[in-house]
């Protein structure tokens, strides 16, 4: 297959680096500009002409300023005579909109699919979209990696004999079990729904939390309020300690301040699937890469191989017939 | 706006008269021939130029052949000089197929919406999808309708002071909470989700039931067996007896029989997005029509008025900032 | 050029696996998963990133049912990274459908050529079309085989002293010239075509069929109906027997029992690019493999050969300025 | 609907006149410019805006600056914000390209179809299209008419007692069975089709034409070699005289001179849909206007009425199933 | 024609309200939603069904904000089934992004015109493009405003009989010698162009402006240096006083104070196709509005009108043949 | 890559011996075939299949006949599965169509672009656009060579130290410069443009050219009318002689004859992007060939070098921010 070149948007460049150092390729240069009428041209400042080209760019806020970054990169390649064009999106944050709940709004997470493509996209590579149906909306092939392997990793060096696996709702349930199950503990779920239209919402534990050390799994945690909420309880159900994970943590409005300030919270882990300087520092903080993983992706991706079978593993369980 | 002119296929002609007599508008003919080598021709045998045209065919087994009449229903509306052109699908049962989770697997969901597109469909009329993502995988408008008015209606005939609404799933408890509120009844919810990956879910019932006339509410029910299992739970809490309701009755399989042969099973509930034969008859079911539902949806969307007004009394909780 | 992969839907898997094993690779794998709601799931089994894939479907009954199979097997394929996707359909049946002759119909031959780019298919191979207009329909590239080879290569085991090849109708003539060529026999037709709008139709036989040995030569048969009209003509005007020779052999009710029950055919000769089950088996039925010629297409496909250059030695007249 | 208006190419503005005095409307200006490097631009000199805009332009020789004519016309109305743009293309000459019969040659028919909707056409108003396939060719709505009426009318005002309609090719056959009955006169075919791939050509009569009055029925005739050829065979056959019908009268090469210098040819008839500068003027020659029948075609389209109705009263035999 | 809908992102509001006065309709209102994890959401909040809908949004600073807004609202609009949805874009700013005038840049004038349509765009008004040819970079219809009658109605209240329009380049000739024409005055150029590539630029003043008081007519002015540069020259050679008037006022890093501090600048006029937020206010400065203008088109799109008619009396030169 | 297939249209294919001869491949044979009714056909001769396939054909006049010509044969060339197909025009003539300077007026060098697509043009290899914005009309990557080089090196062999440049605008000022600099004499330019919208135009020489021998550098020259006005300014200025020289010499209607007519022109030098058959030979006249730089901008893209590499030396200036 065609040589790799990979270049950066300005939005996370220390993962790209990273990734690039996994590969052992160099990160090519991007110039920015940004005229006097805060109109963005990008300049991708290596050979592109039949390379199979590699764009890292997360969604992280500035959000807007760093899609268009991203299209017009796009359309740079494009214009380049790439021979192939990924997207490399660790966080596609626009995945939250993923559905009309309400008259005349936008569907985000299908328009950005479809603007990506329009600017040149062949095929993009992204992790843990906040839902699996968000797949469904883009045109061109994605691939679509998690991260568990990595969070498992982390959590095999404590002693888990006590642990069990917390999923605050029972939508993220399925995963959390798979997680469980390749660390060997048991697992439980919040019941998390408001179930009037007003203010109540079901909120019970599902499974044996009593005495438990847990650890709670979720996507992404941005202002941390239903973990917060959780943690109540959890504590109310007798649960000793908790360790709290994700894989993108956005942590906006001092979320990780908040979270640690909770005694009973030992740790707060997430990916770098978002730039570290998001995200207050705090001791109890623990930030894993996952640099490795979509520098995997994209070898396979380059050689033709299934990326499908880095999952093997911990594969979902077995499909069984609808309803 | 243009003149209304509807069109059925095979799949439920008996809905498309029910449509058409409320819209005061004759049911045009539609001429299908099978050639001796099995492939479909369609005729649509009245005049489509400049016609606001309406093509109802529900996703009914055989669903490939229903399918692919519509499709060659399209393409004979769009190349007959069509105004507009809408598909009227009551069942969009291909919504099932919303994800990818597992490797080298079709989307029919996002595809079947795209060859709609393909063959000349301009927009799309349905009920109550699988997910709600879903309707992010049409690039055309769809107007997406729901049945509880119908159902609401049909339940508020009888004494509800010792009923309780009661979904099977968290997923659903939204939409069964909206139902209950509309009823002035509390709400319940079956917390079903498998925990490891082979064999045992979580299957606690969240909310109060004791003693309580239930009505069990769900937006298809094909074999029926996830309803039964959430009966033996209501059972072991204390439930009275128990209705079921949902929007699509596919019931396959002798579904009906099995649900009906539960004592504390007092009524089952469906709608005709489905045709009658599809379905044993049996003195417990009772099967509601949504055709003057469509017919309002067909009327106002060819008058230019708003669809989702049709909604407003039972409108949803106030959307919240994400997390 | 990429490594081929080699799929097969439902429809005709013997001659998926005689192609494969011509080729020397292995047939994939593919599920086919039908729901309970009756839409359909497809799984392919094998890796197809960055291979050169080849799914193998003839459009034979239940038409529809194979149709949206292939259908979800382009879209699992495009999604699943292929390097290039080449719908085999032995035989395309929708080619009938391929003109407007009354208002308001399908053109089923366009609109399934659309659907197949719509779901994926980068290229399309097949055998015979029923018009040679219906290549036009597609918009991706064709390449579009005969079994002309074949079926010569079975007629000259023959005495073929006294024979002469008869063409059904005058469309088909230039193909049964060239056949006849091939055999070093000279050639007739049958002058088929009503001539009012209600029951006459011409029909003369034009070239010398007297006292001759008779190879009837047609694209497809059906239902045999005017084979048996032809055969009349053809004793009429002193024929000594006759065999039947067709590329596609669908011979729907029992059509090679009543063709074979004329006592002057004395073969009756087709392909397999339709399954064997939707024959009835015959003593008098002789049924060619075409997948050799298949294989050999794929082969050049892959590896950027020309195809027609397969077809040289029995090259077509030289065309001559219009009119 | 909108108001219409007519604009012209220069291929045939007396037809566009001819057309707009029938409608009752102005035929609009349009400005041809030709730079010095030969490229041409077009200005439509009357507000489109909103307009039911049809542009008039039959691909008469030079066919390739009319085509491109056509097309920037269709870019400028495009552009001018037209509500909907109909091609009127009396004689689609492209329609002769229309199948794939030798390796790597361009199908002109699909080409040019596809290029009119990339330069704006919504759709396509055209006469007597050379094999009907060629509508599958058109992805936009096709609206095709014939010339039949026209030339009925013309003959049925000589003595048919003694007359027979005469199909050149067995292809034609339908047609001219339909004009036959019209005319209340039997018919006759010629059997033309090569049968080897050098000379010879199978050529018979088929039907009876001794001491007849024949009027031959053709789509098209260009250099007129296949009607002389014809007219050869009648004449063995004992064909009392000769008239000559079409409804594309190219006629290049001095072929009008050709056909009537045959003593036994008493009339040849054509349309305008070519305009009368390219055909010698001779005593013998017969051109009727078909811009009556394209301006009612015009008129329902603009108005919505059915285009097919207009030819209700010749409408074709029942279809019956295939083969 | 259908019902007019107004609606504004949150980049102009003012001057959608001014618009929506003229129009005399109400400005519809937009909820624009910030997500924790900043992405938006847009809701539209009033009927859009068959309405003639138009998003007034202008590309002004933060513009990658502004621009993923007006796509959310097309998606928005697209989706609640408009009639028709034209984006109106006063200051179309990614018009400087025009040509590839170095290797792998983007081309963002192109990429957002293909990024509008793909988001739901059926056309465009803007204003005074930064070069005709962007224009051509829209596949959807185009209606291009200038401002020339607002500017010109300004400067006829003053006495004009010594003023000179000087444009600051000759590009800009072609329009300032059209203001000149409809206020009576001489027209001047800058000759402004760089000959090397380091550092010199030709810079002479052509036409006559000694004692004159000049009127300096640009398309947009950003950070004013060019306009100071001007200056510099025009007092080189005599000028008295110096008006300097433009379309798009974006006068970044206080480049009103900056202009206004040179003494002989008397007055300083723009437009207000971009916020007055955005630019400090001073005492010279004067801003227009175009509120009128784009309410005039905006009646005449839904009209049907001609809308160049608008700009007839000052209507372009005689297009002469090219070179 | 892929092997190169170079074929070459009716408009020049002495320039893609040429280019074929540098290349060291065969040109492979096209044949056309033009019909009676003047439709054209087009067939490519050898194999495409998985090829990298350019077509080359300059716009030359007749131009709409070379276009179709170019349309049929990607046309071809896609449906004979070729890997990639690159249309090289030298000349891309329809680039003056570039604004919509009038209402209602074509934009043909838009749509030229836009029919290539559609025809099948995977890329387009051109020569010195009209205008740098035309680049962004396609949809496709362009790869754009200008001539200077070559220019340069015919005008190095001169004695140049009384030379200047002279550009006949400003608008080509910036080439201009970068040509001098390349030669390493000054620049000049003339300031033409016209004023008032009746006749006078602006005519300065802005740089010294007193004393000086000239060389009149433009892309290209049609009639020649305005290089005959220049050079009476540039005599009145003073200037010793003039050499004329341009990318494209289309020199139609006797331009050569009447600009080497005046005594001080000493030489005409184009290139041979246009067939040497249009020009009228003159002893003045010299033509430089471009197949070099074509040929090598080929193996470039054949390779996946960069082939703005190729320009490095004579590099733009820098670009500096806006305004």
């Amino acid at each position: 297959m065609n040589q790799i070149a990979v270049f950066s948007g300005s939005a996370h460049p220390e993962l790209a680096s990273e990734i690039c150092a996994d590969l052992g390729v160099p990160l090519q240069p991007t110039q920015v500009k940004r005229f006097s009428n805060d109109c963005i041209e990008v300049q991708l400042q290596a050979n592109c002409r039949e390379q199979d080209v590699f764009l890292v760019q997360t969604l992280s806020a500035p959000v807007q300023e760093h899609l268009m970054e991203l299209l017009l990169m796009l359309d740079a390649a494009r214009g380049a005579s790439s021979a192939r064009i990924t997207a490399v999106i660790p966080h596609y944050s626009y995945a939250r909109s993923d559905k009309k709940d309400a008259p005349r709004i936008s569907i985000g997470g299908r328009l950005v699919a479809d603007l990506l493509k329009t600017a040149g996209a062949d095929r993009v590579l992204t992790m843990t979209l906040h839902s699996p149906q968000v797949h469904g909306f883009f045109s061109v092939p994605v691939d679509h990696l998690h991260a568990l392997h990595e969070l498992a990793a982390h959590f095999r060096r404590f002693d888990l004999s006590n642990a069990v696996v917390v999923s605050p709702d029972l939508g993220n349930a399925k995963t959390a079990a798979a997680f469980a199950r390749s660390l060997g503990t048991p697992v439980a779920a919040g019941a998390k729904e408001r179930i009037t239209d007003t203010e109540v919402r079901i909120s019970a534990i599902i499974g044996e939390v009593r005495g438990k050390d847990v650890i709670i799994l979720d996507d992404e945690i941005a202002s941390g309020g239903s973990i917060l909420e959780l943690l109540k309880h959890l504590r109310a159900n007798g649960a000793r300690s908790a360790r709290v994970a994700c894989t993108h943590g956005i942590f906006g409005g001092g979320a990780v301040a908040r979270l640690a300030a909770e005694p009973d919270v030992t740790e707060i882990v997430c990916t770098n699937t978002l730039p570290n300087a998001l995200r207050q520092p705090h001791p109890k903080l623990t930030v894993l890469s996952v640099a490795p993983a979509l520098a995997e992706a994209m070898r396979r991706i380059n050689n033709g191989d299934s990326v499908s079978a880095l999952f093997e593993s911990d594969k979902q369980p077995e499909r069984v017939a609808a309803e």
